[in-house]
């Protein structure tokens, strides 16, 4: 079987020249990187007119480790719109580097629904990562040589927040002592480095609508606390014009295309657990009104990813999503219905019985939202056919739209069921609403969340947690968004509690402020901003020819 | 005044194909990045045919803080060249970010000899350093994940020799702490950060010939030793292939414009203390095969740059030099006179008279080195008629070829003379050869620079540095080449010895291999591998606007 390197290789990509005259972009908007790849002027995108373009969010069941493959349906359905006549694109978010050095595959797709060049989208690409680390880092400096210099700003080593970053997994630099042993290095203080995209400032960039709204951000963002408790901004340390400087060419969408010549956007990755999981608002707003209908994503099972992708980005970019597709696969089902993770590959009607309860209540959820519903099976070769047949029964009886979503291994051919369902679900009735105000009390914009979509029985506060409420208020911070950080493999903070858990408490163990990206983020557990490499790392295996011609990344 | 950003802002560059015409590159050897910059295929490069060009390295008497102007000599004179109708290109090393945002300027020239787009070669320009960065950090992640999934090579942690670096002027990171406090963080070391242009595999990239070579090269270095004190180098922990796969892109030459529209190849930029201070072999390989003149620079004075650049690159890349200009500015002669650093602004012959000295120390080490001589006289608004005089008449009585250089205020127009005198230059015998050979012993070899070059009286060693020596012999790597770190101010080691002093012991305190690059690092004083920021850097007043315009880099 073909890899999907091999596959994107053996594709001969359309110039991006022509790949933008689909979109009616003209060529001296682009600003090139190589022949395949081309970023869009920030300016042009602003300067045209918005018109009534389908969003169409895909999203999916609490996934499984190995993921249920939502950028595969995602680009697949954007091909199989096309193929119909349709004027579609997608939207997608960017890898990061770090893991594919790790163990996990690139992000651009498979099989026959993938976004090509591969093997740059998934290391430099056109350099967004790098230059988010340079302004995230720059900024770190900035702060750390404003303590040295006299510290004019009074503010507390011990109370600096803002974390240096590398794209990179490297367990090392999780937890640092700097600027040890003279005097010359600066003032000594324990930090540790996150991975890029856990930086606050990859969540801003896909926050942002200009680069005056990205500067203002930014800006905004807390580095630290005074030797009396008052919060230092980036703005106070005068870091944010050379950030945004920093960031000027980063903020324009990356245009890119799938094996079939779909035009994509590929733009921003923020973590999904401490931010809000989504591509770029600048690139989702342009897609809209390049094309008649645009497919997006959003990190892990809806309950994190379509949650935030509705209240946060939808709310912050005054997107107006017209449905949503829920990817389940047969495997993640049935363990949700309690197979092993080994046994996933066998066939097992129990399992699966009891396992749609998990995705019935994300279905629910997102009809509470407002919005149309399609579930999408992502068909893997295990499969059998009684279990889709079943699941077809189920569907029916639930009266839930429902399609097959081949386009692994069939590219468009295989998403001609989905593309029906979607556009039959376009015709439904929308009334799409976020479902807390950023108006309400903290508590209660989280209770919203953890009672409506995790059905939690209630919300328990550490004393951190309450403490930081405490904090958020005085400092203003209480009319933020909410970002959730949960466990994605349970609807509640317990990864153990698969299927459609009842009568559990959530626990919030902390809260966090990112002020300019404009959310407060509820930590319910631990989560890893700094992942570390494998015993065998996927680097081992990765090379170039003297062609030129990469291998090894899969 | 206009600063150099507004001139080179008002300047409207050609596009880069246009650029890439005049060198006969078809378009679709190129890899474009934007309109005004582009990476040419080094494919398609190493297989043009070599012909009979000029090399004209262009260098400097021993510098003060301030730089005399290489970098905006190097622009004037092949703008000069082109403006009689000769074919010429400049090849320049590429600028590291992070002093940007500190006190320097830029490193893409002045006034009316600049090359563009400044901005953004001064930032992240094609992303070569992020490149060298990733490509260092994942061998260093690569190397201590080894260490701690069960340490199968035997590495001793305290012996770990490779470092992280960022391109950023950030203090704290000098001296570290890494992986405390938990047992999944890694085995805690002490460990410290290095700027990227200080980063082993940045000389690399910068010696490399093929993509090939580059691999073996980064292949070889040397990261670690084991519990007994053996090498362990990257091909060991297998992350060779990972690095190059990283680099591919970095490796192809970068090809901009001067403000007059002549090609230029910005590519590497390594450290001119502990690395050898030049552009990138293959960019200059290139650069003689595309045009009939290259003028090339290398870092510091005579001393240190060309010295390099003769026994290091023209050595490992088997290059022919054809001449050298010295660039010799009034104030840097004063100041090797003797006149006070806050008054080389004043008329002052004495002085001038006096430091000379070390002009004509330079004039002769390079016509040891069997080549044409030529002094520039970069030209400072604060030089008097009666110094420029002196000069002339000085020049004049020894026979020494001497021109003014008025690029910075006149560009093309006011390198005339000084083109004339290359020209005259390029028809005197030539009898190029290294100073040493590489198979004369690691002491012979050090030994003939001091004497040789910097007129010492002997070579001292301490006992760790005799110790270096044995270890060097032991491992097999005492017939590489040697790359002298010494302060670049003075000839001797010690910085307040202006003029061309003698006399002088050099006491070397370590050696250092980089066996990757192929020399011996000699360590005759303490070397900074990261900067800091000053009290006001200039970050602080830079920043774009909403159209996309930079402002503040200077």
């Amino acid at each position: 079987m073909k890899t999907d390197l091999e596959i994107a290789q053996e594709t001969k990509a359309l110039n991006i020249q022509t790949i933008a005259e689909k979109l009616h972009i003209p060529e001296k908007e682009l600003y090139l990187y190589g022949k395949d790849k081309a970023k869009v002027n920030l300016n042009y995108l602003s300067g045209l007119s918005e018109k009534r373009s389908h969003l169409i969010l895909v999203t999916g069941i609490s996934p499984t480790k190995a993921g249920e493959g939502k950028s595969t349906v995602t680009i697949g359905l954007a091909d199989g719109l096309n193929a119909q006549g349709k004027k579609a694109m997608a939207c997608l978010r960017e890898p990061s580097m770090g893991p594919v050095f790790g163990l996990k595959g690139g992000a651009t797709g498979g099989g026959y629904s993938q976004v090509i060049p591969m093997e740059s989208i998934n290391l430099h690409f056109t350099g967004d990562m790098h230059a988010i680390t340079a302004a995230n880092n720059l900024i770190a400096a900035m702060l750390d040589n404003s303590i040295y210099q006299g510290n004019p700003l009074n503010i507390d080593p011990e109370k600096v927040v803002w974390k240096r970053c590398l794209d990179m997994n490297d367990r090392t630099l999780r937890e640092i002592t700097i600027a040890q042993n003279k005097k010359v290095n600066g003032v000594e203080r324990t930090d540790h480095f996150v991975i890029t995209v856990a930086s606050e400032i990859m969540a801003i960039l896909c926050l942002a609508t200009s680069l005056s709204d990205l500067q203002d951000r930014i800006g905004r963002c807390v580095l630290a606390y005074t030797m009396d408790g008052q919060p230092i901004t980036v703005k106070q340390i005068q870091a944010d014009g050379a950030a945004t400087l920093l960031l000027k060419e980063a903020l324009m969408p990356n245009l890119v295309q799938t094996l079939e010549g779909t035009p994509v956007f590929v733009h921003g990755g923020p973590f999904a657990n401490i931010a809000h999981g989504c591509n770029s608002i600048v690139a989702t707003k342009a897609a809209l009104k390049l094309s008649d209908y645009v497919i997006t994503e959003a990190g892990f099972g809806a309950d994190l990813g379509a949650e935030k992708f509705l209240d946060i980005k939808c709310r912050m970019g005054n997107l107006k999503p017209s449905a949503t597709v829920i990817v389940a696969t047969i495997r993640a089902l049935k363990f949700h219905g309690g197979a092993k993770v080994d046994q996933l590959e066998k066939e097992d009607l129990e399992a699966l019985k009891k396992g749609v309860a998990n995705l019935e209540r994300h279905v629910k959820n997102l009809k509470n939202f407002g919005l149309p519903v399609v579930i999408a099976n992502n068909r893997f070769a295990s499969d059998t056919e009684a279990e889709l047949e079943f699941l077809k029964i189920w569907t029916k009886e639930k009266n839930y739209p429902f399609a097959l979503s081949e386009g692994w291994a069939k590219g468009s051919k295989g998403m001609q069921a989905l593309v029906e369902q979607v556009l039959l679900a376009l015709k439904q009735e929308n009334r799409f609403k976020p479902i807390y105000e950023v108006s309400q009390s903290i508590e209660e914009k989280i209770e919203t969340i953890a009672k409506k979509i995790y059905q939690a029985k209630s919300v328990i506060y550490s004393k951190q947690a309450q403490a930081a409420i405490q904090k958020m208020k005085e400092n203003g911070w209480d009319q933020l968004a909410i970002c959730m950080a949960k466990t994605p493999l349970s609807f509640s903070d317990d990864a153990s509690l698969i299927g459609a858990p009842t009568g559990f408490d959530l626990h919030v163990q902390d809260i966090l402020v990112s002020s300019g990206a404009g959310f407060l983020v509820v930590l319910t557990g631990s989560v890893m901003t700094m992942p570390g490499l494998p015993k065998e790392p996927a680097a081992n295996r990765m090379g170039v020819d003297e062609s030129g011609k990469s291998f090894g990344i899969f």
